[in-house]
């Protein structure tokens, strides 16, 4: 079975998500300056949310760059990974429009939570594929990243209830951690390149 | 003729329909879990058509790897696959919003009916382009999951009018029975590949 | 200059015109047959563009195929014509809310014209620059197709004004001619080929 | 890493850009050509939108047509960009509205001004990228078209609050002096395919 499909079909849905999120962002009735201005909230849930994407999409690029062998179950962890991040859009809206309310910012979180494992689990699936010493295994090693961030999202979800805020804040500290390209992986495969 | 752009077509259009189906999940008005809770019967048939049309890509994906030769009449049966699967978002906010009212189960179950159905046409299409005794006429045999499925729509659109909770059973069945990736063409690629 | 990102550009941006048509076919309040009827105008407005879309995507992709050497016009005259055709959703939802007033049949017979004549002018545009006696001139040849749809689009336009079911039923006669594959291009590309 | 993720994700979304702001032009309510003639100003914002992202598409292919090597700096500059022309659908649908107001124009301009800089640190992350004296740098060479795009779009934010026309004259001013493709980028690749 060959990668490109799915990495053209994982591209397509990803480059959607990211695009219809912008849909939620109406143009405001008045003209001036302080109708822009409403829009703030939505339009930081927007910055994030689109941050939060590209991250996966990166990160999918890279894992999937670290990869000879898919079959069926690689498929099917991939869709399921899709599938959380499409809800993201909805999150995102309903966090725009009530982003001090404790609820929209823990399903926020939930949605997030849900997407780390899932893109978890398609690792281990991806893992699982190869064959033992791949450069994959290699490149995740340890994997301390994924694991932190499942506590991570554990943790902004539980203290929505106390402080939205914080929870927001956890989930910048998160994509920033995430920011940075997985240089695991990228030095492995420079390594088998070279 | 080469069946690359065939399929970065149908990879864009199968991702757009997947994912613009979120677009129905509309946030709620307020920010409580019960209002939430108030999507439930939307959000499970997204889950339902979500897994849906991934089958399809799936099965596409399959498909199409078992295949040499294209010509016009698989491109147009192609297409056809394609509009019936363009009116999953349609049906799926229509049972969204009347779950429980026999006529969009039903008209639900007829867009499943057409696309199976335009699958296996196009199944049949594809055949007719290949040489005699290609993988792809090995790979799908009796085709019994094809077959099945059709009975079983015909069945689920009829008994939508006396019970829809066993209408949306069968389609439930259904997605179980083909979430399992085709082994048959799976199989005789790895044959054919070693 | 690749030929590849403009095939995957343009199959981009058509497979979104012909799915996002499908968001004005909006759920109907109720959940009986009779709520599902009224949408049928819609609904013959959405298949016919359907076809529309789906017959420039095919002879887009024949076209291509017989193509070697794109540049800068190519890549313009190629947006031109993707401009017209995202012109068609809208075009699509307006007749089908007024199918019975000549305007809104007009400016879709108008866009429609707009886009053939936008093909017409990727065809010369690609012509001039492959070399001479190049498989695409054979294949072309004297463009009969092209130069009766022009004429067609332009007698429904006017006859929109007299009687709007005349102007549609040019419509679908001119769907009809197209429906077959250029067998033009795909007869020169076998010969080449072989 | 490979170019062609990269490539494949930028035409997905670009694509997606381009063809949702068509969903900001909605069918009139009436049937007549008064009723077409009152969406002139959202369809001329359309069209200003539309050439201006086809011009950073075209730019964009022949960019990364010079380029051999990315890392994860030139993926996150050109994920920095999509951001930036994810907003043009909200600005254009704004000044749609809104043409003849000070505030919306200029916000048009700020998102074409990010845009362009966005751009400019692509190609900065690009070339920094390549080994010295990579055909790249020699195309670019000064960027007069770049760095005169950045000027304009600063004055016509300014000009907004004096006479909207001016600035909207400036906004199709750069976007006709960007239609003709890069001959710079060009002539270096047809020297080196040579």
């Amino acid at each position: 079975m060959t990668r490109g499909r799915l990495e053209a079909f994982s591209d397509g849905v990803i480059a959607i998500i990211i695009t219809i999120m912008v849909l939620e962002l109406r143009p405001p009735e008045g003209h001036a300056f302080a109708d822009l201005a409403t829009l703030y909230p939505k339009f930081l849930c927007y910055v994030l949310s689109f941050v939060f994407v590209a991250i996966y999409w990166n990160n999918h690029h890279h894992l999937m760059h670290a990869v000879h062998r898919i079959n069926g179950a690689v498929m099917w962890a991939n869709v399921h990974l899709l599938f959380w991040l499409s809800l993201v859009p909805f999150t995102t809206a309903w966090m725009g429009e009530h982003g001090a309310d404790p609820v929209p910012v823990a399903v926020y979180g939930v949605v997030m939570l849900a997407s780390a494992i899932a893109y978890f689990i398609l690792t281990r699936t991806l893992l699982a594929a190869q064959p033992a010493e791949s450069p994959l295994a290699t490149a995740l090693g340890r994997d301390w990243k994924g694991k932190l961030s499942v506590v991570a999202y554990v943790v902004a979800i539980a203290v929505a209830f106390v402080g939205h805020w914080i929870s927001i804040a956890i989930f910048v500290g998160i994509a920033l951690v995430w920011l940075a390209p997985d240089r695991r992986i990228e030095r492995t495969i420079a390594r088998r390149d070279s």
